[in-house]
């Protein structure tokens, strides 16, 4: 396919004017192959078409936020039909209760909702409301794990200050005898342990929760009278209808939610336990759209969705296809992959490629070939897909890994990860 | 009028349930008059509808997001004809450059742009920029100021550690001397200076901002290396069709913008002037809805009617009949007023009324007419208010001042404020 990137081009030497370094966050493209395209035009489904026309298979899902694919039918109907009543108002809409009820009846330990806009506004919230409930400081958060872009959890330190993270303290993923050692060190002021639902760490392989790290986790947090914090942002429903942790038989008190849950529609929210119902109380939490009513008809209706149709069943399925047929196929051509996570939000690395330069090639070969995958992030079913998607990606994938290997030789690490990885050894 | 309030009260005791204390932030009524309604139903041009069916005349805009009336037709076209292409995407849309650019021309300082979703993400990110750029770190603030939620500046302590203002220091609003001493007490550490565009706080009478403090705060930063950030959050394009300090010949280095730029749709923005490029490029700085295409659109489109429209002028001529209508109507029947702030931003309270038993009293009187005004929060007009709203308004004051004056024995500060009063005084 010969892709035509002149638009692109365009549109990133007028954004590098008038946006810093042309572009910033987690969509920024710096940091992926050079033919990766910065701007998308429009999506439809499972797709995406950049600004200048070439169409994609989508395994992003703008970083989690499609869960039913772009611009779902039923879900953009009923935003619509909120937006010619009214957005955001000068108070909430009856919907909100409503979406409240919804979400404590699907989520096993909630017993209330707050709404709020970005992942970072609930993390930040179950953090302040676990310290008012306790009156403890202490949080621990597991090594490496993302909870956000604030000044307390940012990865990247540039603009912040030390005492941003002063009660902040980490341990490591599944790893018992490190949390006991946090939660021991912590003494009597321990007010929060935070975990994501499975380790989904950038660049690594992903892991599944140990339940014994789960429920040991949740022992402490009773023996110390601190919050047991599950940050389902970035995984929330697409594991399961509700929390994530209920099938190890686990209940936090706090869980922070964002993402998908209205389907793209921009909403997030903190759910909590009685446990925690004083503390989220007595903070001050809010934001100028925060309670604003038309992602909150397009949230009761995903969530309607969720519960009614076969959407984790089918994404599971053609998600455990994609991982076997890719498995079958690098075999063929003398690669092997590293496929880690649940197969709904595939980690895709290479054996044997610790610079990424195999896997940046890879990315490379397949967006190509129509088709969207990332080389160290982890990436995103949706129920729009289907086994003809799945068919065309193994296609696509059996060519990319042809022209890979006759290109083996001359891959070489990209730039940013080499000074990256300058930066980190040095 | 006989208002049934029947749904509303419903409505509360499900949200009691679900929701911390029934609500949470900004828009929660719990300080305000029994009487007002918690939740609404619907929204046009410049009127409300609670959930009860019951119309208001809104003077709060949904605390400023509705700058030419909700739903405006022109705006919401705009953002529709984007929602058929794609909203939240893997990337941004071609729109953001645009946008950018747009904002760049309009607001003179202004080289660049950054977007995102609440006013809180801009003012941090200002500050976290200013750090960045500047290597220092310590933040002065107006006391009293609002500049968000976030732990660094939430105007109410639960739930933080004192750690998260460890750098952040007060001075007085428009008091060059307290100004001066404050920079003078950060030594070589000084990373940015914070203003509002005018004395904005609740409770309080406003103020125009001193032009020799304005001036003053800018020749500080020029003079110690610091930023100097306008948070134009909440006034931003009701001042002016740009940058609110233009008008006192001080260019900011960094403002921060959100509410109104896209007549309600969700997004604010962080601009700054290439003095501080390479602080912003060097923070992490992002939300999973912070890129997405639809409020994108409906921010061009708000911003060409603000630059070709006469949106401005009409609300400031429509604030001043509002004005000495009022203050006419209070003085008849024995009232005095203090009204203060922009007139299309009035902030109305009353003379010799320390616990603001007559302003809430006003208030309720003015809702029971359809009128919804606030008694402590400064309000917003709307382009979307005509002559006969202001007529409609003056002739339900004068029955609501004789309505108030017969019932001013009887008048008793409210519980809420009384208790707040009691912990403020202890």
């Amino acid at each position: 396919m010969d892709m035509s990137r002149g638009q692109d081009a365009a549109l990133r030497a007028r954004a590098l004017k008038v946006i810093p370094n042309g572009m910033y966050g987690h969509e920024s493209v710096r940091m992926l192959p050079d033919s990766f395209p910065q701007f998308f035009s429009k999506a439809e489904g499972a797709y995406i078409w950049d600004a200048d026309g070439n169409r994609y298979l989508d395994y992003m899902c703008a970083y989690g936020p499609s869960l039913f694919g772009y611009r779902d039918a039923r879900v953009d109907a009923a935003a619509q039909a909120q937006a010619a009543l009214g957005d955001t108002l000068t108070g909430p809409s009856p919907l909100m209760v409503e979406l409240a009820e919804t979400l404590v009846d699907m989520v096993d330990h909630a017993d209330w909702a707050m709404f709020c806009k970005n992942g970072t506004d609930a993390t930040t919230m179950a953090m302040s409301s676990a310290r008012a409930q306790t009156g403890k400081r202490i949080v621990l958060v597991a090594k490496g794990a993302y909870h956000g872009a604030a000044p307390w959890c940012t990865p990247i330190p540039a603009g912040t200050v030390a005492e941003d993270r002063a009660h902040v303290r980490t341990y490591a993923y599944n790893d018992v005898a490190s949390l006991e050692a946090a939660v021991s060190d912590a003494g009597d002021d321990l007010a929060a342990i935070f975990a994501s639902p499975f380790r989904h760490d950038a660049f690594i392989d992903q892991e599944a929760p140990e339940p014994a790290y789960a429920s040991r986790a949740r022992e402490l947090c009773d023996k110390t009278g601190a919050m047991l914090v599950v940050d389902e942002v970035r995984a929330g429903f697409r594991l399961a209808r509700g929390s994530s942790w209920s099938e190890l038989g686990v209940q936090p008190d706090l869980s922070a939610w964002g993402k998908c849950f209205a389907n793209g529609h921009p909403i997030s929210a903190l759910l909590g336990s009685d446990s925690c119902r004083e503390g989220a109380g007595s903070i001050y939490a809010t934001g100028s759209f925060w309670l604003s009513a038309v992602p909150m008809a397009a949230a009761i209706e995903t969530l309607r969705i969720v519960r009614e149709s076969d959407y984790l069943e089918h994404m599971v399925r053609l998600g455990g296809r994609l991982r076997s047929g890719l498995d079958a196929a690098a075999k063929k051509h003398g690669f092997t992959l590293r496929q880690t996570g649940p197969v709904q939000m595939p980690q895709i690395m290479f054996a044997d490629d610790p610079d990424f330069r195999v896997g940046y090639g890879w990315a490379e070969e397949m967006l190509e070939r129509g088709i969207y995958v990332h080389p160290w992030h982890n990436m995103f079913l949706c129920a729009a897909m289907t086994d003809a998607d799945i068919d065309l990606t193994l296609n696509a994938a059996d060519d990319a890994f042809a022209a890979l290997a006759a290109r083996r030789g001359d891959l070489a690490p990209h730039p940013i990860l080499v000074a990256l990885a300058a930066a980190t050894a040095g």
